[in-house]
């Protein structure tokens, strides 16, 4: 009952693993640990019962297939896993429970807990990307190449500048995805109405102690102000539009009438099943793939932002579905990707040979300059 | 490693089954089979062979997991899938397996296989919504009402004239889909380079042969021409907007201000975590929750289309999962909204108070004989 | 204040006059005036009278910028248009004028009119485009040339089997916009809560003789049910990527390293402000152009699909603007590529000279029957 | 043949003219002339030489109409415009202009002072509608209304909680644009291949002088790194989401069944054609409008990322018309729900009236500290 041929093209198994049902249970049963004990810091319950409720979660075992039965009838994760936990715990301990929350403060909370974890998964590929790309672009800054324009050839270039182009990219959205993380990955605790009733006025305090305990950020709830996981979305799709970037030159440098670069030979990938002497360039069929899917998907989280009154209908339970393919496409992507810069098989006697058959001169401009700006570095 | 939770709000575990990694399997299991028997119907290989092919095929366990590794490294499922079936074949019938096919072949039929399976579900859920809708609509063919536009209380209607126009839409989609899969579902086979070189001239009357007995239509080659998948997604759409036109109805006329309608009452569904006497409209929320993601899934189909040459680097292998989302969406909304409009607990009683209550007088025009029309009835 | 700049990249003048103000206002008109006649011919008001506001509408000079301003106070066109006609009419026409109408009934019957319009001109600039394809495709239906997949030489083609794949593509999208505006080109009539009201039981004749008189579909009121301008909607994007494809494969044989066909030279077209030698894909680029920006704008109309009640807000509002685009973004698409077609400049020498370059045999598998099948010719 | 009916529902007389065609012509012409004087500032040319460029461009007049159609023909505005400017001045001037420039960095720059002067515009509206929100917000911290959730009741907020929290994200998406336009509204100088060639080691003084004067920032050129313009898109987009949800709000406020606000009464505003009772939410239809819309815009920036080479074909010509719709979009939005919330007409009677006969307490937990959380102020 996997879709594991529907997925694996397009990801990586870790992240994979951030969305699974696994994961997603052990957030929600991180989510009401920490409401109990933050509960107890902030005089709400008895630090006992806190530890009865900690120890409770962290012994039950969840069936994740008949959680998901009663999730889709229930509308919502929280209404049976809440059932389901107060179901083994003592009758003290079960009514603190989940108190003064609500099912959207958990599904929020475990969503942003899957982000921080996707972003530093995400993060680690892409900046091998980077890197790989930038010491390319790094050796070939004075290399004389063909410059192409509007599928033309146009005037010399270094072949690096290029590559330093679409790292610039990458660089540029990653600082963009790690700037919206820090500033929206924000613990969700408002309650059922969003006005942390029940909280004895301690609800911002409780909240602030979730949030470290949690390793998210603190702040007011924001049930259907979706401005920080559409933010973050969108910060993940230009991410991805980046590297389709470095893909689309990739796989047009290593046509065969050009032949400047390709990707590195990999036992058993990039063949074809019915023409043994082909080298496909399958990093880039998954970043382009990635690119071609990820606008919709970030479509989609704007066209859910205005969500009615204090918690909406349909829009915030569409998000969790697509901020997760947004990852998964990303992930597999900049692993792709990073791959593929990584063993770049550049051929300078191609480079050398289209320049002179174009009849090109070697006025590269200030090709290693920008170069050098691009990067970051001393020229 | 599965991930039910994220897919079961928005789908049916049949529809889920229709997409799963067994079905992948099987349906490109029976490509193989129905290729081998179609080119020894036509001589190009001896039915023996085709034979051994098939019972082969039949009895040969695939590991889901291990194919699936195996077809991301190697970017295509066709071709670890093949060499597997190759290696418990005989040399005569592994060196007839998938003979003048392409990775492609397999991929574009196995999708057309599931497409039209999705369909038969699908249809069945939303013939369902559409006769309940009607059902209700030509019982309340005559019950004045308050009409509302742009928000605001406007003239009387009937009620049930509201419910056949989201009928009438639903009818509308479900026609556009019955029409792109009759149309468009049509068997691939078209070799490395959409030639169907190796055939003997034989490769149109393999290629029918086929069609008939994989249940599909048959046609020339399609690798690069997507017309045919993305008009196909984007009757899913449509029908997927349609529904939730219908689930914004509901959900408007269940507010509390207004109970004129609510969805039935079900143990279990509609709950909240934190308010015991609340029913949420679930069901609606699905359909909403659906028509916000199904546009930015067009979208994703439509932008692949201006595919590269014979064969495209990113675009058709983009489809495939986006076309199982929208399935997968569709599925839920209508399975959803369907229960909803067959336990639609109407009160009258509301209606007529409202209407009262606005100071409208009972004049409904012609509503009556709009309902018939739209539901092609005799008034 | 114009903004033409901005809109003649990607449109024909021809089809900007389609949606420009002038068109709007004279369709607008035809609505009032057509609405009249029905009702004289059905006896709701006197002939008299319907020939009054006939010819009262026709002389009636109108300042479009000034309507603009009062329709976008309004929040609607019928208002303030209504307004002045009735301004300048006896006062039995100007009672009788916008009888049993509605703004939206004026806003939707425009749109459809501008919808058949925009088709026949775009159908003009397709069919040119599908048959310079067909042409070309069927002159090389025999001429060997290498083929690609995934960017990748692979095995030989004829040369005319991607063009004729290009045409099919453009045909098929077509044939699914002529039935979509054939069924859902319908005269909107439904007064203010869709119910035809006050239209004296013959509602529906007058509806059936507006219909005629406008050279549109007759049919139920459909205000709030969006399938038709959305499938319309949908078929130019499909159209539009069907027409990206054709771009996206001569921009690619354009290459300078490949050579094999160009767009033609026209004077002032393709040139670069910096290199006098280039010889740009200029309609290519309109075409892929046009690819980019379809995809979201077919999202937009699916994403206004759940319209709220009788008529919605801000859901149908959208749909004429993109609607628009859609139109515009498809002629410009189709004339650009219609020339590119018609003037292809195939460089027979270079395709030889390639595949021998390739080292590949000049098998071709059963293309040119393939060809035949594709363009529905005898082979 | 000017489209003020399809453009003005959707956007403010000040934002059409920052994307008309004078603005165009202007920008691009303060492009050239810049470029001239740092050239000169730099030793690149004569000062006299750019003294005269800056007074004959000064004093050209240029036909919008006249250049819009070579503009089309030629694929890009700068060829002919920088025809015309040669054609009126002297020999070594006309040699000077446009000295290692390239058409899109005429294009590129163009539009970047076209996002700083949107942003002006739009930041005021969008302050205006801030303000009035928090204002209100603030006023009723305390006073006790209906809280709902899924569209049914729930518990009681503030009245001002939900109008903070749409104020919050309006602020916050206001943040992120301003901070994408000051990390990317970069001048664009790299001449035909992005290589600065011919600018004899001075290009990055002469982009850093050019940025200073054009007030744009400085930075190496970005022809297909399109980081910097999707950025800025998205966070338009986010804007007009942020402010799309405000509008759902009031729009629900402002049923009859609930009447806890309406719209300010404007003349001439709110009518309808066909009911003079009527007061519809002519504002929120504005903005719902333009959040229907906007996403796919967004969704088409981003697919346009995987640029060719060193400057791509059909992906950056395409994003012009959509930011600049997106600006259109966003004005009219903010323009309109400007309006609405310093004129929005709050019953405290109905709020309270509502609250009883729901028969909730007044029990609004946290709002008042959550409001002065959200809007940054001391309680």
């Amino acid at each position: 009952m996997s879709d594991l041929l529907r997925l694996r093209p397009a990801a990586t198994p870790a992240m994979i693993a951030v969305f699974d049902d696994a994961a997603v249970i052990a957030h929600a049963c991180a989510f009401e640990v920490a409401l109990a004990r933050a509960q107890a810091a902030h005089g709400l319950i008895p630090d006992a019962v806190a530890a009865v409720i900690a120890s409770g979660v962290a012994t039950h075992q969840i069936d994740a297939a008949l959680l998901a039965d009663e999730a889709a009838l229930a509308g919502t994760l929280a209404i049976p896993l809440v059932a389901r936990l107060r179901g083994m715990l003592p009758d003290e301990a079960a009514a603190a429970l989940h108190g003064g929350a609500t099912s959207q403060d958990v599904a929020d909370t475990v969503l942003m807990r899957q982000v921080k974890a996707a972003c530093r998964l995400l993060a680690a590929d892409a900046h091998r990307l980077y890197a790989a790309l930038a010491r390319q672009a790094w050796l070939h800054r004075d290399t004389p190449a063909i410059g192409r324009t509007l599928l033309q050839d146009a005037l010399p270039v270094a072949f690096g500048l290029r590559l330093a182009q679409a790292a610039a990219g990458i660089g540029e959205a990653l600082a963009q995805l790690d700037a919206a993380v820090a500033r929206h990955a924000v613990v969700q605790l408002g309650g059922a109405a969003g006005t942390r009733r029940g909280m004895h006025d301690r609800g911002r305090a409780v909240a602030d102690h979730m949030a470290a305990a949690l390793d998210l950020v603190a702040g007011p709830p924001w049930h259907a102000r979706r401005t920080g996981t559409v933010a973050i979305g969108a910060a993940v799709g230009l991410l991805i539009g980046a590297i389709g970037k470095c893909a689309r030159d990739v796989s047009l440098l290593a046509q065969n009438g050009v032949g400047e670069a390709q990707e590195p030979l990999v036992d058993g990938r990039g063949g074809s099943s019915a023409m043994a002497h082909k080298r496909n360039p399958t990093g880039c069929q998954v970043a382009l793939s990635a690119a071609i899917r990820a606008p919709g998907l970030v479509a989609a989280l704007l066209a859910g932002m205005p969500q009615e009154q204090e918690r909406g209908l349909g829009g915030w339970q569409a998000e969790g579905p697509v901020i997760a393919d947004l990852f998964l496409l990303a992930a597999g992507s900049a692993a792709a990707m990073a791959a593929v810069a990584e063993g770049l098989d550049i051929d300078a006697g191609a480079i050398a040979c289209n320049l002179a058959a174009a009849g090109m001169d070697e006025d590269i401009g200030e090709s290693a300059a920008i170069i050098a700006e691009l990067l970051g570095q001393k020229d």
